[in-house]
């Protein structure tokens, strides 16, 4: 297989202007300095989120499910945010000893997910770097907007889907757990989807305060919101997978460290006026989603805590944090 | 001085957020998951450009300097599609190892540059990396717009400075040449300025047709005009500095190359219709800015081809490649 050092920056560079194009309403077009587009009627939301592969790809990954999570990180930021995702862009770093074959892996993964979540990639610029490094922008329109401030003491506070499972799926990865019965957690590290329809369904019903997905962990996600929004939270019904019970049980795992402290989850967790949470459910329900209550918005003095084995303790905030 | 993965990620997070501010219609602000604006009234223009240390950073450079470098190239994207600066997002890998101090000076040099150009940064994202990256998105305006596309032949071809001083500038760096007498050079390779004003005032004007940036040496940049509008180009002209013609003779480099093969000079380079000519360079004059004319579009079967040294001859297409 051909080496991208071998064949250079301009055939990887015709590669992808073959595999993109440009908005409908676009002046300049692909493969030009920069892309344009016209959008008068809704607000314009942008997120950005760097794929590094020695710190963010698990070990069993394919390049093809790198192309998906790359995508795929910056497509939650957006959906958190109730927007719907338009258009991508992408600066990709490559090292030279890439396969060109590896390279189209990687490509195909990030074009399957753009059109799975309804965007399309508009530009791109490639380099050299050390390792793979894939940045993406994400270009999103709402109507209505969701952010981390909002969130009010008497709020209910809700997630679209259980935890544990990545965190799961990963540990089977690293430390080479038999797979026997648990594939759906890795399933689960190794595919994660974005939760867009879920985002939107949120920001158009009027009854959401707020709104953050769970990519750094679902402990360390309530303390941002819970910052940002100067609240305290109480989860009274923690979200646990099933399957992730059984995984702790069996491998003696902290059931409550795999859902509170894994990461890469990309459920959203939102806050819903108390007044507002039948009708939400409801729209859930019709639109085949999921959305699971999981306790309360209290006074920020209350901190954050979880209901436990029949006692309230104190979540302490640790997560993934780069760096340290 | 600390290093960074002393402080964790959190601790520049805020850094960070302290130095940024939110487009003014945004709902969402700063340290959110994604960043929203509101913008009716022009088309909006966005670009892309991955600085790499390893490969984008030239012996000598200072770490403020990279700063300005990283926002400079994105910058230059848009200068040459004629769009005005609004925003700016970038995403920043940083090695473990970096100072804390040595952050803040390459976050220093982004600020400022941003500001010269009259933008400002509303969103990051950083995570940890093998060497420093930084991914800088640009969020433009404009009425009237360039592309690569739309040369014509006949229509003159201009740029907006001369050319040879960063790869001499890059040369002493480099080789450790003696820097007495040609300062100015070093200086146009450390810190390079995007044409902001210009690339606004060639698009407002109604007569040039295309237009991009050298930023890949002049030579390239020609061929890519070319191939992207169809036609041939003869620079009849050649824009030499005439520091870079003395560097050049004192130490026996070839001119030809250091003008045509250098690179990261972000000079625009611009055709336009014959008739507005004049315009334009009473245009630029009355902004005093700088527009040299240096030939003309041609048939797409003449190629590329430069007068020099009394005689016509074919203009090598070569420069800057990345993994080759």
């Amino acid at each position: 297989m051909v080496k991208i050092s071998e064949i250079g920056e301009k055939e990887i560079v015709k590669y992808i202007l073959s595999k993109i194009s440009a908005p409908e309403t676009s002046l300049i077009g692909i493969g030009d300095d920069a892309i344009d587009f016209i959008e008068k009627k809704e607000r314009i939301v942008l997120s950005v989120d760097m794929l590094v592969f020695s710190t963010d790809v698990p070990k069993g990954m394919s390049l093809k499910q790198v192309g998906w999570k790359a995508i795929t990180s910056t497509a939650s930021d957006l959906a958190s945010k109730g927007a719907k995702p338009l258009y991508f862009m992408t600066s990709i770093g490559l090292p030279r000893s890439l396969k060109f074959e590896e390279f189209k892996e990687l490509w195909k993964g990030m074009n399957e997910a753009a059109k799975f979540y309804n965007g399309k990639i508009i530009a791109g610029d490639t380099n050299e770097a050390k390792e793979i490094i894939i940045d993406v922008i994400g270009i999103g329109i709402a109507k209505k907007i969701l952010s981390r401030k909002g969130a009010k003491e008497g709020d209910i506070i809700a997630v679209t889907g259980l935890f544990g499972k990545s965190s799961s799926g990963l540990k089977i990865l690293l430390e080479g757990i038999r797979k026997e019965g648990f594939k759906e957690l890795i399933n689960s590290a190794l595919n994660p989807r974005a939760k867009i329809i879920e985002g939107q369904i949120l920001a158009n019903s009027g009854y959401a305060s707020a709104c953050i997905d769970s990519s750094d962990g679902l402990a360390l996600s309530l303390y941002e919101l819970a910052e940002a929004s100067k609240v305290g939270i109480y989860i009274t019904h923690p979200p646990i997978d099933k399957l992730v019970e059984k995984f702790s049980r069996k491998y003696d795992f902290s059931l409550f460290d795999l859902v509170f402290y894994g990461g890469e989850e990309y459920e959203l967790i939102v806050t819903i006026k108390p007044e507002g949470w039948k009708y939400v459910k409801k729209l859930f329900e019709k639109n085949n989603k999921k959305i699971i209550k999981i306790g309360n918005v209290v006074n920020r003095n209350e901190g954050i805590s979880v209901y436990w084995e029949n006692k309230r303790r104190a979540l302490e905030k640790r997560g993934w944090i780069h760096f340290k």
